[in-house]
């Protein structure tokens, strides 16, 4: 009988370490190295990387070439090209993408690798633990889950989930939170256009709790991330044409989200800017997804 | 100086009492005599108005005959034919059109009367105070809100207000309530077609409280009315669509409630059943607005 090898080191590779992203690498690093690329990346995702700790692989083939697993974590409108670029340098590990995707992105991007979990995240940025969940699913699953035990990332395995799943439920999910988002932005546009701004800010105070306060924080919290979200709802409403479900309700949210796209190096926006955004766009909408 | 002649009894007619409408009829019984006419009405109809006090003129040229304010709640998709045939009556008094339509609409019917004011309704039948209000536009708004004065339903003269501001307020107010609402419903579906219902109410139990509850709601009060939506759905995409604004949302939500269109004289459905006739339209979907 042959002596057991000893178990490879368990290396990680996060794509790439945004906002998000960091603190998914953050979470994988307890239980073992977790590599970036600074390859072509931003001042401050360089320093992101570094305050979590990331030791930096330089480029893509040296991250691929040490890894076992490589998550991505990017906005969705590049998902399927950085799953190309890590597929097409030959990568033989376990490719997990987890990013807002539709599960025939999902699946098209599965083609691609021996190995290939579909992720999803919901939820803020995981700094604290109980606000932010992983879906995964696909046969290596737990293998992935197992990477974030004991972090404040929440790593929750699909039961029976095929490829696809973690992208649907991600779907699901967004499509009511960000759509819903999008929603009452236009609605408040509109009733500015109409000149009723303040009978409607009246009537929600009587009958509609909280809506003009959502409005305000959308503003501040929202605005300067929606040019990520064009290519989130437009993912969104493929996967509701694919059920044969309508998919209006997101094409007209990523249009709001794309008329929402000044303000991506903002670092909030008033409600005032953020609807003379939307009534008078800038530039043809659409487009960025 | 001639003695003035006594003023003129205070006469409202109420096109048609159906569930909202013998509401407001009732609310302006208070201030003199309601007339309403049975001609062509259902029986359900028919109870709902004797129950309330109401006068039956017997047909429309009856009812125009006598009455000096006309007031109509129907639903959207026959408003403007119901303006129409109240005027190719030669109706002279003021006419008052209290639903949801768009403000273009409003201006279409305005353009058929001598008198006319624009009104609609924000909250459920008038049952009791605070709860439900007319908003009222247009030079003779102040005589109509008389009407109402001390009733259950309030009605808010809109400052300054031209023809279309109360419908364009009603349609921004409910662009987000019935929004939302077919919105909730698409998302449902989209879940239980990939086969991840479980999952999201599982993640709608951690991070969007109530949104399960408010979708059984949906189910329960909802469907059964979502025909009547339709109509409402398309007025509120072609104000968004005349405001420069993206008109999917709407267009969609008129689909959802088109397909909902089987509940008409249920009492209630599940969500379940909800659910399986937005995944399985029994006939093409859209049309009835």
């Amino acid at each position: 009988m042959r002596m057991a090898e000893p178990p490879e080191p368990s290396i990680t590779g996060v794509l790439h370490p945004g906002d998000m992203g960091v603190t998914v690498a953050a979470a994988a690093a307890r239980s073992g190295t977790v590599l970036w690329a600074s390859d072509g990346r931003s001042a401050e995702t360089c320093e992101r990387a570094a305050g979590a700790g990331l030791t930096d692989a330089g480029d893509l083939t040296a991250l691929i070439d040490a890894a076992d697993i490589v998550i991505s974590v990017c906005p969705p409108h590049g998902a399927e090209a950085l799953a190309a670029a890590v597929a097409d340098l030959g990568f033989t590990g376990c490719f997990v993408d987890a990013n807002a995707v539709s599960p025939a992105t999902a699946r098209r991007m599965a083609a691609r690798f021996e190995n290939f979990v579909d992720g999803s995240l919901i939820g803020p940025p995981a700094r604290e633990p109980s606000t932010t969940r992983l879906y995964l699913a696909g046969p290596d699953a737990a293998s992935v889950a197992a990477r974030f035990a004991g972090s404040p990332l929440e790593a929750r395995v699909l039961d029976g989930g095929d490829i696809g799943s973690a992208s649907a439920l991600k779907m699901a999910y967004a499509s009511w939170t960000k759509g819903t988002n999008a929603l009452l932005v236009a609605v408040a546009a509109l009733a500015a256009a109409e000149g009723v701004s303040d009978e409607l800010t009246a009537e929600w105070g009587l009958s509609q709790s909280g809506l003009s306060q959502r409005l305000t924080y959308t503003a501040i919290r929202s605005a300067p991330k929606a040019w990520r979200w064009v290519g989130e709802m437009e993912e969104i409403a493929d996967t509701f044409a694919a059920a044969g479900l309508p998919d209006g309700f997101h094409r007209a949210a990523s249009e709001v989200f794309a008329r929402l796209g000044e303000f991506k190096n903002a670092r909030s926006a008033s409600v005032e800017q953020m609807l003379e955004a939307l009534l008078n766009p800038a530039a043809p909408a659409g487009g960025a997804g």
